[in-house]
């Protein structure tokens, strides 16, 4: 007798809704690390994309088909989409999974996916267990997907109460398997965390490149920006529909950290108003120092 | 006879006024493409590091003795410490440099330091051509030096109106053959336009650092931040007493553009409180039509 080697997460068909960067990069993961049988790419054009480049094994458009026997659905739509998320729940609530299927998500918000799934899942309710991947690009598209796009990277997922505690371990090993490390967060606390360190500094973002594009330095600043620039701004390189939909969706902790930023700002323009430079050192080394502790991959 | 090949920028004693990153960078790019027979730093402890990584010839921290019979004199020490700016142009301007030498820097704002050197530099004032390599990094210190710093990065040279055409072409020169993409700005435009594009984002990194590093989130989003807050806030680990200085020095600018900032973060909020998504979408196109044109490398 060997000793017990920790299983991967198995399941014989995952279907993956929604193959653009996320969602392909999810079919190729599993794919690549051998976590399922088959996996199923829903979409139209993306998924074409997706299978010609080996991220699944089958495209099928028609959403009650792919669904069916299938024991993991991602949900990897976009956002934005909010109508075609409640109507892939509702088709999901009258389709015929495999019977302890999983159902997950990969969205950037969490609280109003939950409740989506909760008013639309029916019997399928409990077997939801919502999670975030903390990866993705400022690109878009199963043309920039990649089997790696998690390694090292946090994962997070969010449990309702409803969950079976084994649902929620099943899916936690998943995104460990995916190569992600995994944290858990309640749905309430992500999307104030994630209003506060990813979508009001995107809108950030947008703002400085917009403010910039529309006055008279555009052109010179587009000559001679430096790095600096580059990476202040650059998710504002991202999709515009992909995140007006994140941005409205965590609208009250985008804007609650908006509201925060700018008393810091406030903040630093007047000490930098009264012309003292020592007392300007003093009041940015607070997010200096906090910058200098942060270690991200 | 075989045809012309252009030649390098090439100096007999070239001295470098303070060997932190830039500096010490500017000393080993120098050493290492041969474009001086002698490289001299002139600097306390960091000269010391900058000799043992063999990216200076010799280290002297005596300035007038440093300068003596120098052809090409670099200031690099960091313009915070302004009192040492004029003292070190005071020592230059009685300096028994070579006839023909000529004098540069590599801060961060020009019309100050070209003020500074038109007021001290007395003879030697023709002699000085300033300019300022967009790159860098967030680290400081010799220890951090390549020779490799500037590699295809811009950098910016500023003529006044004084300048001998083939002074401000040899310092063009040498910047070329240090691995640089040279453009040129009058100083008054240089800072207004680094204002907008280094000096305002990396008060606004600062500040959105601070507002987080000062909130219950502070734990929490160092724990699971992504790429996107690594990146807006990548700059805010740089030293705050270097920035300190260079936003005071750039101070008006650095508002300005605080300003333009401050109205477009408005407009998207006032957006956003709106509920619209495709409008929210149409007003962060502008910026994120602008970043994706934005090539930097």
């Amino acid at each position: 007798m060997h000793s017990a080697v920790p299983e991967l997460a198995r399941f014989a068909r995952a279907v993956v809704v929604g193959t653009g960067l996320i969602g392909a990069s999810v079919a190729a993961a599993i794919k690549t690390r051998g976590l399922a049988d088959e996996v199923i790419g829903c979409d139209g054009e993306q998924a074409q994309v997706a299978l010609e480049r080996g991220f699944i094994d089958r495209a099928e458009p028609d959403l009650a088909r792919a669904i069916q026997a299938a024991d993991l659905v991602v949900l990897a739509a976009p956002i934005a989409i909010n109508c075609q998320l409640l109507a892939v729940l509702g088709e999901i609530a009258s389709g015929r999974l495999a019977r302890d299927a999983l159902i997950t998500d990969v969205s950037s918000t969490k609280q109003s996916v939950v409740a989506a799934a909760q008013k639309s899942l029916g019997m399928w309710w409990p077997h939801f267990v919502a999670a975030h991947p903390i990866s993705g690009s400022e690109r878009s598209g199963a043309a920039h997907a990649r089997a790696d796009l998690f390694d090292g990277h946090v994962a997070i997922v969010c449990p309702s109460p409803n969950n079976p505690p084994q649902a929620v371990s099943r899916i936690e090993r998943l995104w460990a398997d995916l190569g992600a490390r995994v944290g858990q967060l309640d749905p309430k606390r992500h999307d104030e965390l994630f209003g506060a360190v990813s979508h009001f500094p995107h809108l950030m973002a947008f703002a400085l490149a917009g403010s910039i594009a529309a006055g008279e330095l555009a052109a010179d600043a587009q000559r001679y920006a430096g790095p600096g620039l580059r990476d202040t701004t650059r998710v504002a390189a991202a999709s515009p529909d992909l995140w007006a939909g994140i941005l409205m969706d965590n609208r009250e902790a985008t804007l609650a950290a908006a509201r925060a930023f700018g008393a810091e700002l406030a903040r630093l323009e007047a000490v930098l108003r009264t012309g003292d430079r020592q007392a300007l050192a003093q009041a940015i080394e607070r997010g200096a120092a906090w910058r200098r502790a942060l270690v991200v991959k």
